[in-house]
């Protein structure tokens, strides 16, 4: 763990859509935000699932894709310069004798936040397993499931397993700190992007990766040290030689470790009113697709009207001593100041 | 009145950013819309009030103008055919025997729909009355405030009032039916657009319009039959011989006929609930600034919100027999189909 926790008024859990506009609700008031996301990117589901994808129903957009929508909320944030944390996923939350938060992610961060604003969606995006029997034992040794620190593969001899762009591109900058790197997919075409097959291939053409056709079968060690995998291709079983392997299957959404937080839980979902939008912990909000109340419906947009109501109450726990007055960007020089145009 | 009323699914009142919007959410779940607003534009207060100055806080478009915005929804609100009413007052609405709603404006149209949304924003933009005694007795026989057929001005002897756009526009489009016109106005700039300036003092080059600097001090006449209007100018009193008068004065914002409905108020709002935004009267609707409920902002995106919810609920109403199927724009090849990209 971290020396001294990271101060700020509010963290915000998830950068999707719904957790960048908090950013600027927040911001409208005073209140700074870090915010923490299990992706490397910002964007959430729109950027994971669907960056291409058009959107129909953001209002005054007719058509926006996943990837437009979050550049533009993230253009639309930025002078409130909110500190991101990506890859990491948020997994203790508890409040503390002060009646802050604290707050602590799986790579190690610790928050102190005033205020806490779940905007985490359907949950956390988390690896797709694969299902290679005894794989358990070697997680976390031998087996990953996301690269953290690329130092720690240096002089390693790498099995990367999938055919989607984190399979290639890591495959792409893992090969020149690795001893060896062996790329295994189930068959010779790739879900990822042209550019990245062409280098990928190149790399095999340099000697620098080797291509093998085939399926895990099987994994061979002891005592969580990976020794090798076996195989199956077009031509039989086969076994590849390595000591750590980096399955790549996509991701899959799960509540994650929200459960962990004795909210009061509904068939997965976070009840809140809908004046605040706050858990039955105050203080802590949920907005978006993990929130429920009589008429939720799962839209981004809805996400977004929450953000506003939700800020309106963080403020008064943020800013006690404050007064709040509602102001229009249109009209306010002192919110327009805030946002830099004024 | 019309003989035969206008059959809708549902009637909007107000043809502002989150009228439109409503528009767009009924759409999708194949209602379709009449829209009546009383100005003669889409567009409500952002379109009267503030068409060039920037919106900063509608989600994804970190700076909009009110004309821009509204030109976005038009745009998106556009597949679904809505037939729009500009320049009429709704000033009738009450429950017909069959359920439906019989609504009718100050314009004389008519119709029965299936539901009834209000999207009024602050009420009704209604033309600023100049402080002159006795105006009320020549309202409507000698003084209009607004020009709805320009054929009932051919051969009149006008006198316009102001030095807006309105001014100008009328007394450019006004000056080929009319016997005289003059334009009356307390200083000789104008708050219009340079065209319009420019095009009023070609007409008084022309000898078609008189251009007189003062300011109206009494109107003379009887029976409601202006004969001359009296002004005092830098040089002192003087006197404009007509038989009619339009001063156009600016708008002003009153909840106007809402409050003659027989619904619920609460300091000239509309109490809903959050889950259907309905008022007192099931079928009836109330979105954005001119509804009530805890938490409310008067945001356009909080009345988006609303839009989308409000519309689950008038599905119940409009196809009673269909069972509703809640679908992403972005998956739904049946809602791309609506929204023609499919």
């Amino acid at each position: 763990m971290t020396d001294q926790p990271i101060s700020t008024d509010a963290l915000i859990i998830g950068a999707g859509p719904v957790g960048l506009f908090a950013i600027f609700e927040l911001g409208l008031l005073d209140i700074k935000c870090h915010v923490v996301d299990i992706l490397d990117k910002p964007g959430g589901q729109c950027a994971e699932l669907y960056p291409e994808k058009p959107i129909y129903d953001i209002p005054a957009l007719p058509e926006v894709s996943g990837q437009e929508l979050t550049d533009r909320l993230l253009e639309q944030a930025k002078p409130f310069s909110p500190q991101y944390h990506f890859g990491h996923m948020v997994t203790g939350l508890e409040r503390r004798p002060d009646g802050n938060f604290a707050v602590t992610t799986d790579g190690g961060l610790a928050f102190d936040a005033k205020v806490v604003v779940i905007a985490a969606g359907g949950g956390s995006f988390q690896p797709k397993k694969p299902p290679i029997p005894g794989i358990d034992a070697y997680e976390n040794s031998s087996v990953f499931y996301s690269v953290r620190k690329m130092e720690a593969f240096r002089g390693r001899d790498i099995l990367i397993v999938g055919g989607g762009d984190s399979a290639l591109d890591w495959t792409i900058n893992l090969a020149p700190l690795a001893n060896s790197l062996t790329l295994l997919h189930r068959r010779d075409q790739f879900r990822a992007s042209p550019d990245s097959v062409n280098k990928m291939w190149a790399l095999t053409d340099e000697g620098k990766v080797t291509f093998r056709l085939g399926q895990v079968t099987g994994l061979k060690g002891e005592g969580g040290q990976l020794e090798a995998v076996t195989a199956r291709g077009p031509d039989g079983e086969f076994e590849v030689a390595c000591n750590t392997m980096l399955p790549f299957f996509g991701l899959t959404m799960k509540l994650g470790p929200v459960a962990d937080w004795g909210l009061n839980l509904n068939e997965n979902l976070l009840p809140v009113d809908t004046e605040k939008f706050e858990t039955s912990e105050p203080g802590i909000f949920a907005i978006g697709d993990i929130n429920w109340y009589p008429g939720k419906l799962k839209l981004i947009l809805s996400g977004f009207h929450e953000a506003a109501l939700m800020a309106q109450q963080a403020f008064r726990i943020v800013h006690p001593d404050e007064r709040l007055v509602f102001q229009y960007t249109t009209s306010s020089t002192k919110l327009q100041k805030k946002l830099g145009v004024a």
